[in-house]
């Protein structure tokens, strides 16, 4: 919230700390599997509500990080993941990946915050349990003129080694269109 | 998460910030209020949602804060404001209102993290809003042998200057009998 008030008396293990978000999550996502029928819904109800977080987001981000335009995609990926994720997650992803064309990129999680304590119930092996972060990232970036298509490729939740979030860019929004609501 | 590398270079204003996790919790409102008939409703599935996370998230508090066993109420309800909302919300409630026998006593917090950007529509005047947290420290104090009643008294979102949270002292739970799980 930016209107910390200085460390405690405690020092540092006062560090504030997102495990209190990290099981709202959980809550979240386990009220939306027994909302919806399979994970297909859940996964698009998860990004759904990402996206329209991602939009409102967006505009305390610009605010706080002092950041302007970014030039390229290749300083957008930097910012998403240097400024962004260490902002709202408290972890820095590396960006790698890149498509010879410039125009993809992934984010590698060596931790990702959200998962911690998690295991998906054997029922559930299609669930992309992260993909908030994913409309997220897809309603900031268009709210500052960028389409783009966001998803999860790799997933310690389901065995990987890391979780990857692939990001690819699909074209500028014309300006003079009013920004898309879902 | 503990982990924290240090500061980026951004400086103070990299500060870590939970407006993804205040949007985030909206969200699990939403849903909740479309999925249950009345606000009554809501209101308890709040209070079980944070109750299930504070049997969870008392044990990482106890592990980051180094805390041990409080010798009365009075430590306890220090401890809870300047300790524990210090470190998952980021705010420090005043602790007041006591009871003359000691056994209740009220948080008042000024600003309530959750409740940032929200408005209640008219539809919703019975919803506590940010009952989830009732239910955290009811589970969370519930694990340490302490049965406790916790409820919204005072809420800026319905026009009340400040947000005010009582806290009733029930009991001390026997040790040799298990914690509830609801």
């Amino acid at each position: 919230w930016g209107r910390e008030q200085g460390r405690g008396s405690q020092g540092r293990q006062m560090e504030r700390n997102s495990e209190l978000f990290t099981l709202t999550y959980g809550a979240l996502v386990t009220q939306l599997c027994k909302d919806y029928e399979n994970d297909e819904e859940v996964n698009k109800q998860l990004d759904k509500m990402g996206y329209n977080i991602g939009v409102r987001l967006i505009e305390d981000f610009l605010a706080r990080s002092s950041i302007g335009r970014c030039q390229d995609f290749r300083e957008t990926a930097d910012v998403i993941a240097k400024v962004a994720f260490k902002m709202y997650l408290g972890v820095t992803p590396s960006v790698t990946n890149w498509s010879p064309a410039g125009d993809e990129f992934s984010l590698i999680l060596e931790n990702n915050p959200l998962v911690d304590f998690v295991e998906l119930p054997d029922n559930h092996n299609t669930l992309v349990y992260s993909n908030l972060l994913c409309g997220v990232l897809r309603g900031a970036l268009e709210m500052v003129q960028m389409a783009v298509d966001v998803k999860f490729v790799q997933d310690t939740l389901r065995g990987d080694n890391v979780t990857e979030i692939r990001m690819k860019f699909i074209k500028r929004i014309e300006e003079n269109l009013p920004a898309g609501d879902e």
